[in-house]
């Protein structure tokens, strides 16, 4: 739905090398839309994608988990919302992960999520997900002395051990049929002050803006530095990222929604086939029903 | 709980070499007692067990996985029975996997049984497992095909793709505070006659019996040749298999009970200890309680 080649251009399927700094937040891609351009085309994007899932959840062979991952005010859940709105629900869930819970925390930090994976033929959206085990745990390790974990098990290594895991976890689940697209919505630290005093000035935003919110904000380099090390260990050919630019919101909607069909597309799901008893069976109960017709008239 | 050493010979911690054939069914560990003996050797195993478990409990730092697999009539159930009533079912809890249901085939094969892992402080038992992936749906591949995986993700290289998502999935788990026991009950082809010819002569055991029990045991050789392999593929140091002679029930019992036992003592859960502040409170709310005694005499 975009040109070629761009959807690319932000996906980051081999860790090596990655480097944050090199993706501009404010980058559209070389695209320059006015509002209704850019909704004209999300749209015909979301219309696609709804035809897509139709097929998915018909076919039941593929599940698709969606990860967002962001700072805050990047956007996450108005992607969501701008993106998803036009599919069908029944086949597409999506998760909040907030602060975890006391039963969470007696699992391993895998648990949660796990038992809300998405079936064959449905969509998974986190919002917020596995990720955070390495980024805001990381951030402020006191939550990790929080986890109920015996001290032996917090070694020097915890975070290689945790990217390990989830390298391992996310093979094994493509391994068996979860398509996984994880997005992280790349926001400049101009424009989350600018999103802030937003929130702050109109009172219909007012419900967005929590206290700790600018405490969170002061933590910026650790986030990104941890966003870059996450990012690196773990995207790979079969569970890449996608490095979204956030500044301009038209432009990460449509980025994420012409990832996301773009790779169904490549999927391909198909309505299932009818086989010759199928289609016997078929024809058996067309004959039923139009003599059904053939009686009323008697 | 037995004789040192004696846990240790039945432990397979290296599946390098491992070969089944090497373990005898009808083997006692050199032991010779009679019921009232064994009983009694079981009851003491069965009270370290409780107290050791309410330690767990209270202590909420590990959790511990007890996976059950073996052939019918190895004595599965009559094992959970033995020796784990006398443990509190607050924090101890078997779930028994049987075929898995609709929804559960809509999941990766890991699934059902992540979502129903043992929480910090209790212990899990798993009556059948995510082993039965590498079992049963070996021995009968036409289960494989009713998984509702894309063809192109079905390739030669399953089992060990299989092996290997398990062996991930017990690092992961091992490093998160999970205590992994495994056990495979290993029964000879002659005893398991005998007791099918049981269940078919005592009434009482009639209900037993399935009609496709003596289809299963024909087999025989697939399962013990896949039992094998899976043994060999994922035994390691922090998820260890214990390959458990089956033909005496009542060593059977005593093993697995001391194996558990062992592995508890060793990680040797405590009482959370209290600390100066709490034992102010402590000592507060013990004079509040005898002041109502004083009052009471006035």
């Amino acid at each position: 739905m975009l040109k070629d080649g761009l959807v690319e251009h932000f996906r980051v399927a081999d860790g090596a090398d990655f480097r944050l700094k090199r993706f501009d937040p404010a980058d559209t891609g070389g695209l320059d839309l006015d509002k209704d351009e850019a909704r004209e085309l999300l749209q015909s994007g979301v219309k696609r994608l709804r035809n897509l899932q139709e097929r998915l959840f018909a076919e039941k062979r593929w599940s698709v988990l969606i990860v967002l991952q962001a700072i805050d005010t990047a956007g996450k859940d108005g992607t969501i919302e701008h993106v998803m709105s036009g599919v069908n629900p029944q086949g597409c869930e999506v998760t909040s992960f907030k602060a975890p819970s006391s039963l969470e925390l007696r699992h391993d930090f895998l648990w949660r999520t796990t038992c809300a994976l998405p079936e064959r033929g449905e969509i998974g959206i986190f919002n917020r997900s596995y990720y955070e085990e390495v980024l805001v745990v990381r951030v402020h390790e006191e939550l990790l002395a929080k986890q109920g974990l015996a001290p032996e098990l917090i070694g020097k290594d915890i975070w290689r051990e945790r990217f390990e895991s989830i390298r391992d976890f996310e093979k094994h689940l493509a391994r068996n049929g979860t398509v996984i697209l994880k997005f992280f919505l790349n926001l400049s630290k101009e424009e989350q002050r600018r999103r802030f005093l937003a929130r702050i000035d109109e009172p219909d935003k007012n419900w967005k803006f929590e206290p700790g919110d600018l405490a969170e904000r002061k933590h910026w380099d650790a986030y990104q530095r941890f966003y870059e090390d996450a990012i690196a260990n773990t995207a790979t050919e079969h569970a890449p990222w996608h490095v979204v630019p956030a500044d301009n919101k038209w432009f990460t909607r449509l980025l994420v929604a012409a990832t996301i069909v773009d790779r169904l597309e490549q999927l391909d799901p198909q309505f299932p086939a009818v086989d010759a008893e199928a289609r016997k069976a078929l024809t058996k109960a067309r004959k039923e029903l139009l003599a059904e017709d053939d009686k009323r008239k008697d």
